[in-house]
């Protein structure tokens, strides 16, 4: 299956000039725009954990793979240059499922500029396995890391969060552009993407940067598919609770200096709003402050894999 | 899991120059030591299909996922330079077995001055799946791509062929410094690593240079695990049919102009035998001559993914 795969993948994919020897050799070659260093991130996707392959069209699945891997470029603020794709896939599915998964993701390839530099197609028993390797340059600016947060950094968010099972886990944008333009026109210290959960991710990169984090639950911008989940099902907490801790929304969280904060708060430059929910601290770990301003501590929850 | 196995690995792990940031943040920063193209191939290993979990040591799977990958960036003729690994565990082999696949990978990461640049480490209810990315550069006498054999060409292999099954597929060389000490000193036009099958990649080799490719059986070097298993399964085959369809020798197929092979098969400059096996030839397709010159077609055989 996989020769006649590669065939039809050969005439489907558009000609990407970063592309100096495609796929069907034993490496490809991808040309740098610049010398320097290079991004390097990876993701894999399993039926059952991350999507349910009965229950959803494929190619959402094969658009998520890759559009998860996009937002860890897009936390670093670099710029995504090529991609390879493995998939372990069930025989009775075939060269449908295979075609279905590249139909999903090469448009986002296509949108994001993104080569895409190969992969390896296989088919077995088990379930449905997806892996995502993507490059990417960081921009003149330099990587931006989880590490860099300094005390009374104000925390910015990109979108609303929460109850992302609803279908936004599939169809999120990743923040790549916005990402940049903030890189280009701002003061960033540090960034992470929320993947596992905005607490869960906060207290990553807050613990990375060796500080603490102070947030104000109030503030936190709440997506509407989370209040409606709430709504559905209030047994299963509050919309405030799913936006703390539901994961996959793939927004950014930033760290950046007060005037910088500011300044871009006023601005407002992206697409998708820009919300201050916090505050970056001397001491570790993970608070909250009610409207009282009394300060306790906050659970960092979200998925552990 | 995922965070217990990160601090293990962190302290695991040696320092590489080439890592400028490293495992820990949403992707990680790789310095190339020169301005230009980049190798990049990907392999994604499942259990059944490549090994069978409960038969293996996990520490000769590791190995056996980073030099398959190690194999794609030898048959470029190009210098390895980083790797991604994600793996889908199955929850109740968890951490040990993570740290096992590790133990074998990482003393070949370190014997091939391979940066361990990231991964993604997951648990699932379904097999082990484990999925490497590597990186590599091109020489300065770039890439060496299965594209450029001209008709007349020498067909060399290294090493010997068929029966890997006994026990090198999981232990096999891969053939970096063999193909980087071949592609500096002579020239070389065409080159394959053997993975699915020596025919089969052989034909691969042609077709990608619009040839054909004559083989005379007599010369193909045969492993004494290729004897062995025609020995105890006379059924399935002689050894020669072990050799010429077998697959995962991981050896390299190389198409040479006549001076540069006679050169080389005179100074054999390998710590592995060089053997001419047979010729490039303009007619497309796969041949075999007997000890009387005759000629007649060669099927391509071996494993079909």
């Amino acid at each position: 299956m996989e020769s006649e795969f590669i065939a039809w993948l050969g005439a489907r994919l558009p000609r990407h000039e970063q592309l100096t020897l495609g796929i069907g050799d034993d490496a490809a070659l991808v040309r740098l725009r610049e010398r320097g260093d290079l991004l390097i991130s990876t993701d894999m996707l399993m039926d059952t954990v991350d999507f349910h392959l009965e229950q959803v069209d494929p190619r959402r699945i094969g658009r998520k793979a890759m559009a998860v891997n996009l937002s860890d470029i897009a936390a670093m603020a670099g710029r995504p240059l090529a991609a390879v794709v493995s998939v372990a896939l069930p025989r009775s599915a075939g060269l449908p499922l295979a075609k279905a998964l590249c139909e999903g993701f090469l448009p986002l390839a296509e949108q994001f500029d993104l080569a895409l530099a190969g992969g390896d197609t296989n088919s077995w028993d088990g379930p449905l396995v997806i892996s995502v390797t993507i490059l990417g340059e960081p921009t003149e600016r330099g990587p931006l890391t989880r590490r860099g947060a300094l005390p009374g950094d104000v925390i910015l968010v990109t979108g609303a969060f929460g109850g992302s099972i609803l279908g936004r886990q599939f169809d999120f944008e990743p923040r790549v552009a916005e990402a940049l333009a903030l890189r280009a026109r701002y003061e960033l210290h540090a960034g992470i993407d929320v993947s596992d959960g905005l607490t869960l991710d906060l207290s990553r990169l807050a613990a990375a940067s060796g500080c603490g984090a102070v947030v104000e639950p109030g503030k936190i911008p709440i997506a509407e598919a989370a209040r409606e989940f709430a709504e559905h099902e209030p047994s299963r907490g509050t919309a405030l609770d799913h936006a703390l801790s539901d994961g996959e929304d793939f927004e950014l969280i930033l760290a950046a200096p007060p005037d910088a904060a500011r300044q871009m708060l006023a601005d407002q430059p992206l697409g998708v709003p820009l919300t201050a929910i916090g505050q970056v601290v001397a001491e570790p770990g993970l608070w909250q402050v009610d409207a009282a301003g009394a300060r306790r501590p906050l659970e960092a929850r979200g998925f552990l894999h």
